[in-house]
């Protein structure tokens, strides 16, 4: 069975789909500013049920306005899935979210057309407010679909701009009769930009994504005292500042000590009253560790809280803590990921197992069915900016990947591992 | 000849003084807001220039506003002058600046009431805008006073809220007629709040200030690049942030290293974009270092150059650098330091000699004649605060101290050594 999808028709859809809500970078690049739930997101879902319903598939749309688009005659069989999403953030770029949702219909057309017969159907889904831009959290409808988090309580969750998400669902048009959570798919795979430097630097075409890293967001707050920074001998002071510097540089090396795939950054940082010549009376910054294991990832924030602990006394500061996000680690099926890099390896695609560092829907669907994703490089490893880019051919290499593993997984081919 | 002052005099001016432009803390406590040439200002200004007229001091007003009261019957003769200021930041406390004024008038009436005959005159003089808090830079009356600054550029300077200096001074009726720079005093010593922990902390009544710091400023700017917090690997980073924590501590360990009086502070830190998940692009931070000797400041500041050039280079971020003020630093005249720190002994107070680590009015009339300074403790070494706080009893002593200092210097004393 050798598919050929139609990369022409992918990018074209690609540019319409881009056409609507679009934004322009400082150096003319094309993004969009599609937030969840807005008229802008709106015409964006018109836009891509129109094509679902063109092919003549059985569209749904459930209760938190999850869009299921499903090929017909396969009654009471679970579907090989694939999907993403078309919101995006407010300087979003044209390739997040919805490479992942046109390809699968790309996918689909080309089986389609070349009139194949599958013993299970292919589905291809868009899901609510991946991004998280607006209504907190991200990814929040595929963890409804999940059975992650109540549809009933979801739908009262209150955006940045004051609305309620039911409220602006409905208004929209997209609240719809299908049950959440959803029903499991066969499987589900998820094309997507990879939104990071590994695969260009290390001179990949695509990556076979293993699994999602853990993420551990916290706010810590150090109040020392307020001094003139002339008159204030060095041994004589609390400074929140300096305490923060020295849990910074600890924890550049506790992240160092622990070696790739750990992650640690500091990103926000905010001084009170912030001026040249006052030693602070406070200091609040966060701290945003990731890694692939949870065992370590538990081990790193416990040696990080001991140092700060430690500095904190030292430097005569208190230390206060808030936890923002944690999520463990997801580990995708490895039949699964050994499918996509075989698939790749057979199209001469060269092809790099890596973890996501980003959070994605297929993270949530990994609950429901045997999951994995495929990455396509990002130029300068940028996302979220009208900037992301990744060449044309990367894209339909990608989709074409995507083909060869749904049909794979539609004739049941990683059951035979 | 041993003067008594009258305490409870100075307290009650102070009390008076205080009154004009109130402000209260979060505990209640008296602060002021009298920036500088506001309708404020002209109102402490003419409560103060009125005790010195009841006096019969001859009051002049120069160019910029400085005010300066003189005892009568010495013409021509250089008189021993004291003074500060009595603009205020805008969250300001009651004893910066006006204990200095109202000590020195204090002095002159106890002189007069005494009837002690002097071989020279004593004068008493507020500065316009020492804070620098709405006219950049501060001590700028003083500054102008000594030449250190042209009128007609002074004149020129254009405050924080839009308004010419010039004009805002005659609109408050304080351009005088009196010449900038002003004539030599025989000396000047100036009586000002410690506003740091040290003499609290070692348990000292007084202070011999034996001199000023040098000050250097300086704004930093590292720039990197923005990326993902969860997909960029720590080696594929440019991250100024990071780079800023290893600068900032380098520059712990250089003043850990030189040691006191060495100050080293990062008071101000500014990240772009400033998000929990997202590597900055930019981090601007700045570094205010102060010591009392400029060979070794200078060398301080070598020493981080070559530190922040070394790690901004090793984390591939641009570094670039402004200075923002550089003041050498400033030694007082050992032998008006002496006669302070004598004047306390026979007082039976205990003194401890250090250097300011604020600016004063008085390093600039160091410019022009022998001169020192007396520190009163500052509890918790609170200053630019309501909180503000001298006790009384070292309110007097300072007074005290002034007192005998001037005399003795009206009477040549430190041309006996």
């Amino acid at each position: 069975m050798d598919l050929h999808i139609d990369g022409a028709r992918l990018l074209r859809r690609l540019d319409e789909l881009a056409l609507i809500a679009p934004i322009t970078g400082p150096n003319g690049e094309r993004g969009n500013a599609r937030l969840a739930l807005t008229d802008e997101d709106r015409a964006g879902r018109d836009l891509v049920v129109s094509w679902m319903r063109d092919l003549g598939l059985d569209v749904s749309v459930d209760g938190i306005g999850n869009v299921i688009a499903v090929m017909t005659g396969h009654p009471g069989v679970a579907p090989v899935m694939t999907g993403s999403h078309i919101d995006t953030v407010a300087t979003g770029g044209r390739f997040d979210g919805n490479l992942g949702v046109l390809a699968g219909l790309e996918v689909i057309e080309s089986v389609i057309e070349a009139g194949i017969k599958l013993e299970r159907p292919l589905a291809v889904g868009f899901f609510t407010d991946e991004e998280g831009a607006r209504f907190a959290p991200d990814m929040l409808g595929s963890l409804v679909y999940a059975g992650g988090l109540g549809l009933e309580e979801a739908l009262d969750i209150v955006s940045i701009d004051g609305a309620r998400l039911g409220d602006e669902l409905e208004k929209i048009g997209y609240q719809g009769g299908a049950p959440c959570p959803g029903p499991a798919p066969h499987a589900f795979v998820e094309l997507h930009i990879e939104q990071g430097p590994v695969l260009e630097i290390e001179g990949f075409r695509l990556g076979a994504v293993t699994g999602v890293q853990g993420i551990s967001w916290t706010r810590v707050t150090l109040s020392g005292q307020s001094n003139h920074a002339g008159t204030t001998p060095m041994q004589m002071r609390r400074d929140p500042a300096a305490a923060m510097i020295r849990m910074g540089a600890a924890l550049q090396e506790i992240v160092a000590d622990v070696g790739s795939p750990q992650v640690g950054t500091i990103g926000s940082i905010e001084l009170k009253p912030n001026l040249i010549n006052v030693v602070p009376a406070r200091a609040t910054f966060t701290v945003d560790l990731r890694h692939t294991d949870e065992r370590t990832l538990r081990d790193v924030e416990r040696r990080l809280r001991v140092e700060m602990e430690r500095i904190a006394a030292e430097h005569g500061v208190e230390l206060s803590t808030e936890s923002l996000a944690r999520f463990e680690p997801v580990v995708f099926d490895e039949r699964v990921v050994s499918l996509v890099e075989r698939a790749a390896i057979e199209r001469d695609l060269s092809v790099m197992r890596l973890p996501s560092g980003a959070g994605h829907d297929a993270q949530m669907m990994a609950r429901l069915c045997p999951t994995a994703m495929i990455f396509t490089p990002s130029r300068g490893g940028v996302s979220h900016n009208p900037a992301e880019h990744t060449d044309d051919d990367d894209l339909v290499a990608g989709c074409q990947v995507l083909a060869d593993v749904m049909l794979a997984l539609a004739v049941n081919a990683w059951m035979e591992e």
